[in-house]
């Protein structure tokens, strides 16, 4: 079967930067979905014969650095010289993010909006040190966590300085058993983090075991900080919060001082300094630790269930029938539009068979049935009745039941996903996904108006689902996969889908942040008053506006 | 029975003002509380033979106005001759609350701290003008909602203009069930809120009814606006949310424009506007219109529960378990310290009975036991579920369960309450409240500095409560008890309790806003940093400081 490319990245090369996570794990389409690839964007197999800008070179050649020598000597001062980079490579790597834009850049081999000079600090108090000479000698400082950014967070269009978090800020800071918090450096990243908690009695001595119960896709390769940040969600979001429900409390270092935010449960003292800070994507200052809450971690009382709906309609209803219920959330729940049902469907295993036979006579039609998946997490007694809930909601609501099988299905691929990307590139097959936020009212009329501009796009498969609900709305994501090689017209292709998102009552970003890509729109978005407000707030922090130059529309 | 004032208030006079709720409505403690309060404060039986400090007799005379007479026809152009006044009466009415300090202060008849013009406007285009002009002339300017401020939100020190909201600004705007929200004019007062709200169906041919699940102890003279502007918190918030939880967004009238923040259920655009307003008690803009979300109202869901727990360590263990456990949180959980309980139990008719004796037989000591009640509410399966739950978590930990009679006994008197401050009061006995956010891992040492000082006062009651509850924390409440006459040395003493709050891990305010009584420790306990930027974005706003001067502190 083709594609079946596992070119594994040379070191150094700009592939070992651009492709996804782990170097040498591959993961090709499956067969259905490769069929419906090929259908949907008219590809011969001749078309997956040779792969192409592969960009498995070394990234070489000196760049010229911004930096004085002067001030370079006092930034190795600082973090000390194992801790300073700046050849090519690294400051290359260090400024790029994961967007389909970030990728197709390193495919064709082009070196733009790099930073001078990667730091990795040990500790606070360099990183003060850092920021303070930066602040006086007004050079850009930019922070990189995990650098999974999708949104051209990590570009450095006036070059300066990049803050590696990943590296030495990275530690455990106190588990608070009693307040069910954990206080953690920036720079940790997922799985370690996620690791300590649910194994906090070997780890940490701890009474029982916690999650944070945050898992976006990105969870292996982005850091705490950078979920806060950016105002991250993970797909289990419904039942435990947004990445800015989880933030207790953040110590940021500015140019205007550093602090810490009360850890106060609630309080009526005025605007929360701990608010203002979430989303700033390193605009305010350098977020040097958080403080999250967490959640008792309970093994076995995960309950999967799958529906399929006669209509996409239907299914939103149901959903929405779920959402506003009263009855407690469930962790995870997606619901796919017909395209992505198919492809499901597909993907799954489940075409063709006696179950889609079943379907069929049911009234179930492929092309305008629903997939409504998800999972019940928490307290066993709780889980076990919103799951209960949930299926005779979804059962008087015209959902066909379909056991929990799909949604373990998707749980399996869920991380490993992220890989096939790197796959289809290499036959020229982008893939990418915008999200949007959206109230339940405006959904229909986003979906419609988007989905519509994208297919006239030919040859493109769009593939749509809701995921993290909300009593006043959900967030669609839009899943689009064409043929495409160069990175300009892929970018007006993907700029004049925003446009219609943010004109058609969806917010430009609903987790994935604004970084640069979205910084164009913010002020149409947000309005003037908005945006005056947050340059009010950046001038106080950042007078000499060196914190990540552009970011937010800033 | 003593005391046993029913002095009606005349039309005009101080004591019209200060009196809680509707003129007219008296409530005298009960016999059990009377006792408790005649021991503990060693007051003989003719303490109580003559009121004292009545204030009733009628605000007179003429105050100078600081308005210059060609503004006052401006404004009188504005809202129309019959929507201003600035009698003394008016705008010592429009600028007083219901804390004991504006009580003691106006039972004193002094008059101070007042607005020199009250305005009442009639739709958003006249706030605009208002502001304009308050702007332009440097004329401070106040926002009056329901009046219930207990921390001097209301005073003007500097004069100025005081808007009041709730005389015609008090309109629906837009009920919207597919969002499940509701969209009013700021000034709408409670009780017109939640009743639009339950009884939907018949007053807006809606669907199904609704509640806002939003019940403060001033619920019957608080604005909907008031809630959002000063983070209010009501009984039932920790199933339904504070204030700051409850508002998904707020339309906003400042010298630096007017705006109106978005409406998404979320959104990784950058910090977000909404946050920065919710509890600017008016220092930032007028707030004219909110919009809150609402949800399904459950007629018979309900179920009260309550245990006796041997001492108040054991109970707050076990309130913590039940924030922590993860099947959902009870609308109402209240716990109260052993004094506290010690009342309750003769406020209730519960003290020296067979209930007593058992209580007493098996090992639950008065001076040591506590009362934890509450309710579930919701979803008729998850607060069925709920309640077995927490039943099962008291039951475990040492609680012995006393069925819901006592919660329901405390609902019964819950707003009717705030009248027997007026009645002891008139005999120079003062009631007054605190309250404190704080976290699990503080509350005993807030607990024991603060009720140990206190209690150094001689005299004195000290009923301390937890309520709304988080997984991080909870609330504590104290009310104290004692004989103070004179203002000024009521002052000192509440302050001194003030600062040992914030002293002992406290936050200044859980849900009674900041005002002008917590303002001078706002700089202390926020921090600079956290002040400094509050004030860059108030000097955005309101670049000549006429907005509530003094209030949060800036």
């Amino acid at each position: 079967m083709k594609p079946d490319t596992k070119t594994k990245a040379i070191p150094f090369s700009f592939r070992s930067i651009f492709t996804w996570g782990a170097q040498g794990q591959f993961k090709n389409p499956s067969k259905g979905f490769l069929s419906v690839i090929k259908k949907e964007l008219s590809l011969s197999d001749t078309e997956f014969d040779t792969p192409v800008n592969l960009g498995n070179t070394r990234v070489e050649g000196e760049q010229k650095t911004a930096i004085p020598k002067e001030e370079l000597f006092q930034f190795e001062k600082i973090v000390g010289l194992e801790n300073v980079s700046f050849d090519t490579y690294s400051r290359l790597k260090y400024s790029t993010g994961k967007s389909m834009e970030d990728i197709l850049q390193l495919r064709q081999k082009r070196i733009e909006n790099i930073c001078d000079l990667v730091l990795h600090p040990r500790n606070k108090k360099e990183i003060q040190k850092i920021v303070s000479l930066c602040h006086e000698k007004k050079i850009p400082l930019h922070v990189y966590g995990g650098g999974s950014s999708v949104t051209l967070g990590l570009s450095c269009p006036n070059g300066g300085v990049t803050l590696v978090m990943s590296t030495h800020m990275n530690k455990l800071i106190r588990l608070n058993e009693t307040n069910m918090t954990i206080t953690v450096e920036s720079g940790m990243m997922g799985p370690f983090y996620e690791d300590l908690l649910q194994q906090a009695p070997e780890k940490l001595a701890a009474k029982r075991p916690y999650t944070g119960g945050h898992f976006p896709q990105s969870f292996e390769y982005s850091s705490v900080g950078g979920w806060v940040v950016t105002l991250g969600s993970g797909q289990a979001s419904s039942y435990y919060g947004d990445a800015c429900d989880l933030v207790v409390s953040q110590e940021y270092i500015t140019p205007a001082g550093s602090f810490t935010t009360h850890e106060f449960p609630a309080a009526a003292t005025g605007p929360k300094l701990n608010d203002i800070m979430k989303g700033s994507e390193g605009c305010f200052g350098v977020l040097v630790a958080v403080t999250m809450k967490i959640f008792p971690y309970y093994l076995k009382t995960a309950n999967a269930f799958t529906f399929m709906f006669p209509d996409f309609m239907t299914a939103v209803k149901t959903a929405r029938k779920i959402s506003q219920a009263g009855f407690g959330m469930p962790s995870i729940l997606r619901l796919s539009d017909p395209e992505e049902t198919d492809v499901a469907m597909k993907m799954y295993g489940l075409a063709n068979g006696w179950l889609d036979r079943f379907m069929q006579f049911k009234g179930l039609k492929p092309g305008v049935r629903c997939l409504l998946m998800g999972q019940t997490n928490g307290e066993k007694s709780f889980s076990k009745n919103l799951f209960k809930q949930i299926k005779k909601v979804g059962r008087s609501n015209h959902g066909l039941y379909l056991t929990g099988y799909p949604m373990k299905k998707w749980r399996k691929g869920r991380f490993s996903d992220p890989y096939m990307r790197d796959a289809l590139n290499d036959y020229n097959v982008l893939i990418d996904t915008l999200e949007a936020s959206v109230t339940w009212e405006h959904l229909a009329d986003l979906y419609d108006a988007v989905r519509t501009h994208i297919k006239q796009n030919p040859g493109t498969i769009c593939m749509t689902h809701a995921s993290h609900f909300y009593a006043q709305g959900t967030n669609l994501y839009f899943i689009f996969i064409t043929k495409m090689q160069d990175v300009d017209a892929f970018r007006l292709f993907q700029r004049s889908i925003i446009e219609k998102i943010e004109g058609n009552f969806g917010s430009l970003s609903h987790h994935h942040g604004v970084g640069r890509m979205m910084a164009p729109c913010m002020e149409k978005h947000l309005g003037q008053e908005h945006m005056a407000v947050l340059r009010a707030i950046k001038t106080h922090f950042d007078p000499h506006h060196i914190l990540n130059p552009g970011g937010l529309g800033l």
